[in-house]
């Protein structure tokens, strides 16, 4: 008996989508869900955002209410779970959605954020999707990211579509709200930790004196090797490179997977430095910059910035 | 006019091979030198390599002077900076090999230990290469290993069929004895850390509560991906898996890493926290247990040993 799915709008196809949160992430997301044939209403604080979303061919929205309404999806790309609650919840915002609408908290947050978010979101008969996204800016913009997706089985098949939408790896990693925060947490723990140990080792480098460009040719083949040093270690050269990701990204996504630490009692201490490396980077003034310029840290360290 | 090289026979084919150093990579490397078709003389105070090595088709010697007679190259594959040293000038031993012999120093050691001992060669006058490898047992087996060379080209073009018999890739990284040793450092730096934040994002992982296995395969295809995470991961999520290499090798390698920090004053400090990690898991009488058991200083740390 398929009795509860037959009677949720929701299995059928989704058409229409909120979208709230329209960064440097936000809008290529949001035009990709444009371009794949979905109805697009939009919401940001930033004029910007919405003009982006125009542009696109999506429908601006003056309020978070008015993109909620006849939303068969309701898409969450914002800088964080106390964001995500406002946006939600502030004015019983929510209650502007249809019944069946399902929510896909996409930015990154504490798994236990995740969790109160995901109940209070039940308490008002509303399905949700925890589903975060790694690939970055330029992933959002060719749509190559990939969703660690938690939800019920039902509920992934649902949204799935639209996830599609937007990432070239979608993947179920667990049926509880928290799961796909907690894959994206340790995600961005190893992250951090492999851009700030490739600063460890260009700088090093730097002080014995060799040649860094040829050692990170070598390296990046051999077992030394991470995406991150192949991506970041070219950029650590650079004494101003572009900014594909900023350093406070990594001060906040670190902060993240120390929560996660607190909130379980598990010990991070390679995290925890990491995290250091990168604050210290930011108080120094260079919060905005690549975040591969965490090799200033070392530099600072070691007097040779 | 080449009058130095047309002196020197060492410019001619090699094929006499003096190799000491018949452990866990020496043995492999000294078989696929016979392999190559090259006469390879052996030395070493364990019996068992010094069999396995006849096994091979080489000839055990009793003496490392009686290895060293007649060798076009000299291939040192000992524990340390110290072995290397002892070997080459206790009781003057070097003098026992011909004067246009050349030195291939291939253990892991700190590049100014490798300086001094290049030194100490070069006024016997015999030539040197700085050639540290990376790949492991496994690569030391199937010949896939990485050479990390640096010695004057000429020196470097004389052994290059040597150390190609023994890797897949011989890169001149430099033309200076220490050159070598550190690229190979920071290899180790990167390779240890690498090691200890896979085990802590999976020890995470284990206490949050997600299915690691189906964890592990999302992220060695994300950004968070190494070849460390893609290689030790899997083992650290097996109870007792085969040894490929021991956490006291890293005890030993991330020592030499923070060596190479002190001689040049750089601070390490993932290193440094990667060293004591090793060093605990070593403490707690796990250092012959696989390198990918790091992961047991984690589970002591949060209790779930």
């Amino acid at each position: 008996m398929a009795l509860g799915a037959a009677a949720r709008p929701g299995r059928t196809a989704m058409k229409n989508i909120a979208f709230v949160g329209l960064g440097a992430m936000g809008r290529p997301m949001a035009r990709n869900l444009v371009k794949a044939g979905l109805t697009v209403r939009g919401f940001d604080l930033n004029p910007a955002g919405l003009a982006d979303l125009e542009a696109a061919g999506g429908t601006p929205c003056g309020s978070v209410q008015d993109a909620f309404r006849g939303a068969d999806a309701i898409v969450l790309m914002v800088v964080n779970a106390q964001q995500a609650e406002a946006v939600l919840f502030d004015e019983n915002a929510i209650a502007a959605a249809p019944p069946e609408a399902i929510v896909c908290l996409m930015a990154t947050c504490p798994p236990k954020r995740v969790q109160t978010i995901a109940e209070r979101v039940a308490r008002t008969g509303r399905r949700f999707v925890d589903s975060p996204v790694s690939g970055g800016v330029v992933g959002a913009m060719v749509g190559s990211l990939t969703v660690m997706a938690a939800a019920p089985a039902e509920t992934f098949a649902a949204v799935r579509p639209v996830l599609e939408a937007m990432g070239s790896r979608t993947l179920q990693v667990g049926d509880r709200p928290g799961q796909g925060a907690t894959v994206k947490t340790v995600n961005q723990l190893l992250c951090g930790v492999h851009i700030a140990a490739a600063a460890e080792a260009l700088a090093l480098a730097e002080r014995v004196g060799v040649d860094t460009r040829t050692m990170l040719d070598i390296l990046t083949g051999t077992a030394a090797g991470s995406w991150m040093l192949r991506d970041r270690g070219p950029r650590m050269l650079e004494p101003e490179p572009e900014v594909t990701s900023a350093v406070d990204i990594f001060v906040k996504d670190l902060d993240i997977v120390l929560e996660a630490g607190r909130e379980t009692k598990a010990a991070l201490p390679l995290a925890a430095l990491a995290h250091q490396l990168f604050t210290s980077t930011s108080g120094r003034g260079d919060g905005a910059a690549d975040d591969s310029q965490v090799i200033r840290a070392y530099r600072a360290l070691n007097g040779t910035a």
